[in-house]
């Protein structure tokens, strides 16, 4: 079996330690492992299989033998070192939005799209987190029939900013049960029980930049360039799994059966349905944290639209929404280009 | 100056606590105050004008000689006890949901529905929290343009299940936070850094009981009983200030601009715009605490659906949710009698 150098370049961040974990547990086919990060990472040690991997500061010369090489230190870094891991012949796979809406570069779902994974030119991008997470339950629906309209509303959590965003939330948190002033480091607004708008930029539209991600990322996932979503983004106390409240309206006369929907989400890979109306048991966050699969329920017919079906999921933000789907990113790409 | 003797039902509960704070700041025009409670809270005293009173037992003798009483103590003792009031000659002002869908009660939101006041036999029902807040932020655009359709998806704070979820919200994150195990006692599952559907019970359309209410009780209180509605309730971990993502679909081809829904928010009582882009500065749960206007932004045009419009809102669960619009029921109709 053929087997690959990889490099993880944010090796030390929260998504990068994940991506650690994943190579570890998957029997990955790895001839060599390189973690990569900035100077202020470089010379630490990270476990992996027994032993310890030292970080190296990541230069356009860190590439040379690289075959795979997983980009998550933010758009920035993947902007100016990933033209030069595909020069050295590496497949870099970004976690970034850096190149995600550039024609030459494919956005992948693996359980979705993987049929895009072979017009790559070097780059294959990773896409948002509510994206991801959005499209495994949509997906499957859409396989039923056609899908006209999505209206979104996310509650997301405090690690999709990051691993100091998350240690922001539980120090707030303390702060607060121990009656002491809160200063927001990271979020621009405190988190500790309480929720705000996402915290990107808003455009002339009124959308921020998560909600543009979504409606822009899932038409080029789905190649639907006509599919009308409205999204609202929010941030939520929450540490690491990542919900969403979503309206599917399906083309008029169209909508499939529930017992349609449930088939095709049970027999979708990579989603979990968690709909027990009896029990008022439904995705959570707490549940679907450390999961590779997302959880679906909530389902049933919108009594507003008798073309539309409502849906509740929960999907963690770290895995399926980033290094999870990252490397089965990887993983289909050696499939396709093995056969 | 008329002066009315009032009654409050339930005035050991976290609305009723702020039942007693909203009299006392208001001036409202009291000629004598009496505190009602179950047996376990009766013989506690309770401060009030710089006086102790007592709480008294509530029978279905406590109500001689009161003009007005306050039910918040669940629909059972509503059912129970509100009849026997009526009977005394008390006009009751009911907190709870026992009454809300009798075609013989009215449903008011004082800046929406006021003229229903005048119809009451008695009771006079509040609406549920998550319909008031809703309605607060919807009926400024709907004097702008006929509504078709909203499709809204609430963050719900603790408070909604009484001031024993709100300590349970609290010692259940000192627990996370001390590494130590949750167990859920009012509320069926961990509501520390999780979220979950609204434990209310789910009928055969798949909608739970919070879901219904806002459908119901909107449809009643705008008397449009072909208002269409779909909603999704989902508890959050935030203390007392319910949030919701609410999109909202006028008749074709009569969406208002959004300098129009704008201006119309603005001048309607109860409502504060926050809304400012630049600053990414928007409704949320920690500004809308203690608040007696609904906070409403995000106000954008649906870039899926040329007839709707974007907004988020929050507003205080136990004060415009729930107390302070019973106490505007209760004024209201004391000015629409004098005149």
């Amino acid at each position: 079996m053929r087997t690959y150098h990889v490099a993880i370049v944010g090796a030390t961040g929260a998504v990068g330690s994940e991506f650690l974990r994943l190579l570890e547990t998957r029997e990955f086919p790895l001839a060599s492992l390189r973690l990569l990060a900035s100077e202020r990472s470089a010379g630490r040690t990270l476990p992996f299989r027994g032993h310890a991997i030292g970080v190296e500061r990541l230069t356009t010369h860190s590439f040379r033998g690289v075959d795979i090489a997983f980009f998550s230190a933010g758009g920035a870094r993947s902007r100016e070192f990933a033209p030069a891991a595909v020069q050295a012949g590496a497949l870099v796979i970004d976690n970034s939005s850096a190149f995600r809406m550039d024609p030459g570069v494919p956005l992948v779902i693996p359980e979705i799209n993987p049929e895009d994974i072979l017009h790559h030119r070097g780059i294959i991008a990773n896409p948002n987190c509510s994206t991801i997470l959005m499209l495994m339950a949509v997906a499957p629906l859409r396989r039923l029939a056609p899908i006209r309209r999505i209206v979104v509303s996310t509650y997301q959590a405090a690690s999709g900013a990051g691993a100091q965003a998350m240690q922001e939330l539980l120090d707030q948190t303390f702060d607060v049960l121990h009656d002491r002033p809160v200063t927001p480091r990271i979020f621009p607004y405190p988190i500790a029980f309480n929720l705000f708008s996402h915290n990107s930029s808003i455009d002339a539209t009124g959308y921020n930049e998560e909600e543009r991600k979504m409606i822009h990322e899932a038409r080029k996932i789905l190649h639907d360039p006509a599919l009308r979503i409205t999204a609202t983004c929010v941030r939520v106390p929450v540490l690491r799994a990542h919900s969403e409240s979503v309206n599917v309206e399906f083309a008029p006369g169209t909508r499939p059966t529930l017992e349609q929907a449930r088939e095709a989400l049970e027999a979708f890979p990579g989603v979990e349905v968690v709909d027990d109306r009896e029990a008022n048991h439904f995705p959570m966050p707490i549940e679907a944290s450390g999961r590779h699969e997302v959880l679906v329920g909530r389902l049933r017919y919108d009594l507003s639209n008798e073309d539309a079906i409502d849906l509740f999921l929960s999907g963690d933000q770290v895995l399926k929404g980033a290094a999870l789907n990252a490397v089965q990113i990887a993983e289909k790409w050696m499939h396709l280009v093995s056969v």
